[in-house]
């Protein structure tokens, strides 16, 4: 195998190690995060960081870097406390991904792309239409992480969307019947294949194994 | 669409809840985290939630509930604050699933399974042999969650093993080549093909276009 000590990746050309570290943690999930600013001015970013933090209450979270690149979507969530989480599928892989351009807060992503905004039930900030899934959320809290400067940013999940066809008979929702993507690295874009539900894990006989 | 108001979600058997909620926030990441209690035992097992959260100092955050299921993993990085993170692929993904059940701290996962732990350049947890991606880790920090009684562990990459085929020119690693596997939910697993990786994003030139 490849070896590399943080010696090494201290040595590391900054876009090599990017690449490599963004690789690292396995696969992502690939959302577009949509939000309106207090002045009208929607905005809509791909996020590969949003994670499921509980159930119940529904809670994701998401880390951003609130001085940087992405500032409009957090300024206006802080603005608003409204946002919506959108998935990435194939058919609006090129255009989400070009979200990750640093435009102006003048500038709403949805008139450079093809993506379109949707409003639904009287919820502020814009989903993403044709999107399988999507969720209106709301701002719960921020953590600040201190060792670099990110935020994990918490949201309760208020509406959820679902295509017709993804929803089986006990609440899961079949992602690769949607054709959603997943994200490997910053750039890589996979399309993932259900191949097994596995059943729930109870401790084995231990004494009859023998492995 | 099919749609779920926080009314309906509250409303649900909480099984249904469970699958519907872990589903909705898009793939997941699949690793195996390694750990060893100050009394010698050796523990793995299977985590959903590994996140990127930057690349330079090099770390990854993980959600837990230290006092529930997976508490040997917890203490034993609080005791020892050393621990592995694991890629799950294909051929060892039924054994990674099984870490899911709830074995006693006295009991080595790595015992009552085919996955084999391995030692390498004198780190003191176990990795899992035959994982493609393979990390050494050390423990940074918590971040309590206080909306849900889940902690943000956050650890710093120190080593970072890659099997030899997965690396490209610019550091990224592919991990379809290394049929790493992707979740969906609580209990699915699929396989994600790579598709391409699309090109830095700058913002397009707004004077020409007509979208």
């Amino acid at each position: 195998m490849l070896h590399f000590s943080v010696k090494d990746m201290d040595a590391m050309h900054h876009l090599y190690r990017i690449n490599l570290i963004n690789s690292c943690s396995g696969y992502k999930s690939a959302n577009l995060i949509g939000t309106k600013s207090s002045k009208g001015i929607s905005n809509v970013a791909i996020f590969s960081s949003v994670t499921h933090m509980g159930s119940d209450p529904a809670l994701l979270g998401f880390f951003l870097r609130p001085t940087t690149v992405i500032r409009n979507t957090y300024d206006n969530i802080k603005e608003t406390g409204y946002f919506t989480i959108n998935h990435v599928h194939e058919s609006i892989l090129e255009d989400a991904h070009h979200t990750s351009a640093k435009y102006d807060s003048a500038i709403s992503e949805f008139d450079v792309t093809h993506l379109e905004e949707d409003y639904k039930n009287g919820f502020s900030a814009p989903f993403v239409k044709h999107s399988p899934v999507q969720m209106a959320m709301t701002y719960v809290e921020e953590y600040p992480i201190k060792e670099n400067g990110t935020v994990l940013l918490v949201g309760a999940i208020k509406d959820l969307y679902i295509q017709d066809n993804l929803l089986e008979n006990d609440g899961f929702i079949n992602l690769s019947e949607a054709k959603v993507v997943s994200i490997n690295g910053l750039d890589g874009y996979a399309l993932p294949k259900l191949k097994a539900r596995l059943e729930y894990q109870r401790p084995k006989d231990l004494s009859s194994i023998k492995i």
